[in-house]
């Protein structure tokens, strides 16, 4: 699971170590649901539904919550997001490595839900970094900025509860970072105590 | 600290590593102080003093377990092994990652003292592979290859205290392993109770 403040750079680290040679075992994205619209992707055209996330309606997320189709699902900036519970369990079934983007409070969740979860926090080099990321985005007003600020402050007080940190200040390096952590999970020696 | 059974490969392993371009952290061996005399290496050669080993005197060594000088020592085969408290803190201090190659029970001590130790246990694929390398290597009789398994059998038993376990089935699949594990460590984000 990888985490972190809005505007860090999740999406472009995600398709970058997507993109990458893979190293050992298959690796792949968890197609999120959300009750967000599709908004354009920072590389160009609109984002897919099926394919970077699962649009549906308000009404269908609450039947897949009410169902307990979800392994966690969590609100952000007035939309729901959720990870579909059997596309998970599929995919580790087959030995695949899933990635999931979630939300701070939704991997605290998956967490005490899936005991073998690794959780790594994407962080800027600096909240000044971040604020120049999310200026650039432009698609949020300076009020909207603020409030994603003064979010990320408090998503970086979850940080401790995270197994790892990754620092996103060159792309290529964190991937390297999440690319090593994958790896060196696989020889871990996971022991009765200490979760 | 890179523990394992004799024969496993942990000096092919180790030189490997050393050898590989470096990722980041600057990576160094720990010379190891043993009452044991040289050998030939595998390579061709003798084992030299302060490359290979520090080769020093039982009477050296005593007086240097007196004087608190080692972080760990232990006896195998008749030999002791000990690790230079002093060496290793000056290049830690010096932001180096210091490889450690100690025996089983020298790891569980090391452990104790140094909370910030990664144990990686090296094991065979199977235990015939490791009779196979032992037989291989023609410095041994057949008692002492029996004694050696014995005493392998007896190590593996200590693999859930490590933190990671890597299979040296492929050397430069070890070493990969091994250099993920140590990229990992850096962005680990360490908690209090988890020792």
């Amino acid at each position: 699971m990888v985490s972190g403040p809005s505007a860090v750079g999740k999406d472009t680290v995600l398709d970058a170590l997507l993109s990458a040679a893979p190293s050992g075992h298959p690796l792949q994205k968890c197609v999120t649901a959300t009750t967000r619209p599709p908004r354009p992707k920072e590389g160009g055209g609109m984002e897919q539904d099926g394919v970077d996330y699962h649009f549906v309606s308000p009404a269908r997320f609450n039947a897949m919550v009410a169902q307990d189709a979800l392994l966690e699902y969590a609100e952000y900036a007035d939309n729901y997001y959720g990870t579909p519970r059997d596309w998970v369990a599929e995919r580790r079934a087959q030995g695949v490595d899933v990635i999931l983007k979630i939300e701070v409070q939704g991997g605290m969740i998956v967490k005490q839900k899936a005991a073998d979860a690794v959780l790594v926090f994407l962080q800027p080099p600096s909240l000044e970094e971040l604020e120049r990321r999310l200026r650039r985005r432009r698609t949020d007003s300076d009020d909207q900025i603020a409030k994603r600020l003064l979010h990320a402050r408090r998503e970086l007080d979850y940080r401790s509860h995270y197994d790892y940190a990754v620092t996103n200040d060159a792309v290529p390096e964190a991937v390297e970072d999440i690319r090593a952590i994958l790896r060196a999970e696989h020889c871990r020696i996971r022991r009765g105590g200490d979760g």
